[in-house]
């Protein structure tokens, strides 16, 4: 069921078969503590196009945990792409040296194309706009951590709907589940993408679009933020306007839902106050903190399978 | 014969060294797939002066696959050099720090002079214009795999034979064995140097300069390709007529003789057309892939000797 | 005493305690031939703000040879910081990855700052321009390895004492024990900062400010050299004058006393001769050396406290 395969998008996964990595996950976390040797001898290729710290850190944590090596390269100007080559050949020699390949692209389809030319594993470590599959994988994970379950729960998703591949992944996850409600909170220039959209219309779940997170906060049992980012407008002064309104500290807050938890893809840059941080709700710092137990479970699974 | 030693040319081997290497290289290929632990506990340092992913990456990856651990740099930038410090007293704070150090430089020499200060043993990861002996190594490698022997076979070595390193160390590597014929073919202005051509002449090797493949195409037992590239040439248009000359397609192979090989030392900008690499005679991407075993081999012989 | 402690100023240590870190770098000298795995399973996590080379190579090479593995970045530009992330968010992800965490960084207090929010020991590789704790070690290491103390030793501190960080760690060292004289010799420019001058007044060690080092080298037992860089004067003329007034080669060194040892912290850029390399009393490349047993003594320690 996982041995070799590629993991591209998301949405290649079943529910049960996500189910099936979070119990993997759990028992990952203790492994963790003390490493194993069961990864020995094989060897994680991260070919990190672009650059990225918490997915490619937490993967070499995996990777190593595990006691597997890693190699690689985490900016293209030290690689043969600077000197014109293309990325298949690219692809190519990682595959001959490595048992699993984790890459990350800015463009859309790069992880597709490397799975189609390499015999080993190829994961997905961000492409394009919309898929992280690996991220949305850690982000079900910490709720399943928390609630047990995605199915029957509120989540708002709010900030950068547009161009932050994280959430896009994660809302491309909620579809694999049931979840009680999808609110989608964001600036009109930062709503989702019309494809997106279409996919959650077609795949039945409840969604809305909101513009202000005040009218929902006591139903939310997930707060998603992501970051906005200045550069996606053309005006500085109506960035400014959008990220106070985008922005959560303990006012905000202050009539949630008890129980609620509060995630973040990180990295953040003021879309969560500070003062948040040590409030019960916040599970941002543990969210990055599952990426390592996931991206071991998933490693072990392509490269051991289920045992 | 081999521990210790330090690899800064290919002409500091005979030809049965080379065949031992080769023999120990084939067992590596076993060695690959499991990984071992021989060489726990030892370190390699990659001091990368210039940039590489192949040789690095392969490098990397045959120390981990025999259990050991790698150190180093990929870039000039981030290292002391950086602050003036002499390559002397880089390589003495290496040699302190690993067991076998591994070096690329833009400098001829700079390996030699490495290998005169450090007690470790030094491998030239390709130096200067001229040496590169593991990438011939791995090029003899692979033509000793598919014709069980290097003596009596036709060679051509098309492109760029002045700059580019690879092929000048295959070159050299060509004159410890009895090649039947070496064609060179390449635009006049990347013909090969003086220096070398009086070697390939004292070495008693039958070679020729040619300029035109396709009479020599039906004798070619190995086609050897590299790339040629656009800042040798003061002229644009002049590189534009010279790249579309020495470019291998479906059309240029069509009379070759059968069980001929075409190889190429990677990365390549389109002197070898995509529509080759599912050709039969396509050996470049197995030619990258024996990277591993080979330096599997030279870590393991110099570190550990025969047994 | 020393497991799950943080690194983060010499100051912190007593002299007892260094010298049981002494004792067990020594016994890592052997260790270090053979390699060990009592960390296996343990990550060390290298956050490397500013770029070093001896340092950072010297803690990976430590890891490794006592099994475990190294993640981390050598550059700002690749990391979360580049998007504004705040240091704090990312020191706590490493936090949740890694065992033990080393940084280097510009701005003092970052490794202090880091310690408060990490739960795994925090070993400050060198921040702002008077904290290098590990190299405050390595640097006593070197001179207890020589006089088998401390204690009753003349020492002359030579260069830029102003702007360097590892001489100024030494100093703050060396009044943990009791030094018969300390002599410190700089261009007026390049003097002692006032709190550190306070530092050693309070802590009645025995020294005097100097501009030559001609009247003290008879009594001299340990010469201990810095860089000088040129960024620190206004007028290059002032620099090119003073740069020759405070290097060593054979003449400075003629009239030594028998048995000094000359030190550097490296990389050196001129301060001290080539000439002066093969010297029965330059000890800065085994003090280099010393880099790896004193970092595995620490890594030990501080993972495994003890034994």
């Amino acid at each position: 069921m996982f041995k070799n395969r590629d993991v591209i998008s998301i949405l290649d996964f079943s529910d049960a078969e996500l189910e099936k990595i979070f119990e993997v996950s759990k028992k990952m976390e203790k492994t963790m503590k003390k490493g194993s040797s069961v990864l020995k001898g094989k060897i994680l290729a991260n070919a990190f196009f672009e650059p990225s710290t918490r997915t490619r850190l937490s993967f070499e944590t995996a990777m190593h945990k595990l006691g597997g090596s890693v190699i690689g390269f985490t900016d293209i100007e030290a690689t043969s792409i600077a000197k014109g080559e293309n990325l298949a050949d690219t692809i190519r020699m990682l595959d001959a040296y490595a048992d699993v390949i984790a890459i990350r692209h800015k463009v859309e389809g790069a992880a597709k194309l490397a799975a189609e030319i390499a015999d080993a594993p190829v994961i997905n470590a961000g492409d394009g706009t919309k898929n992280h599959p690996t991220q949305a994988m850690v982000d079900l994970y910490t709720v399943w951590k928390e609630f047990g379950r995605i199915d029957g729960l509120n989540f708002v998703l709010m900030g950068d709907l547009r161009y932050g591949r994280a959430v896009a992944s994660f809302l491309y996850a909620l579809t694999k589940f049931k979840p009680r409600k999808i609110y989608l909170v964001s600036p009109p220039l930062l709503k989702p993408r019309k494809e997106l959209e279409e996919h959650l219309t077609k795949s039945g779940v409840n969604f809305e679009i909101r513009e202000n997170l005040q009218d929902i906060i006591q139903e939310t049992d997930v707060l998603y933020v992501t970051r906005i980012q200045r550069e996606r407008f053309p005006d500085p002064a109506e960035y400014e306007k959008v990220k106070g309104s985008y922005r959560v500290d303990l006012e905000t807050i202050k009539n949630a839902k008890d129980g609620m938890i509060i995630m973040h893809p990180l990295p953040r840059v003021g879309e969560i106050a500070l003062e948040v941080d040590t409030h019960k709700s916040a599970r941002y710092f543990q969210q990055a903190a599952n990426g390592v137990p996931v991206r071991m479970a998933l490693l072990y699974l392509l490269l051991e399978g289920e045992k």
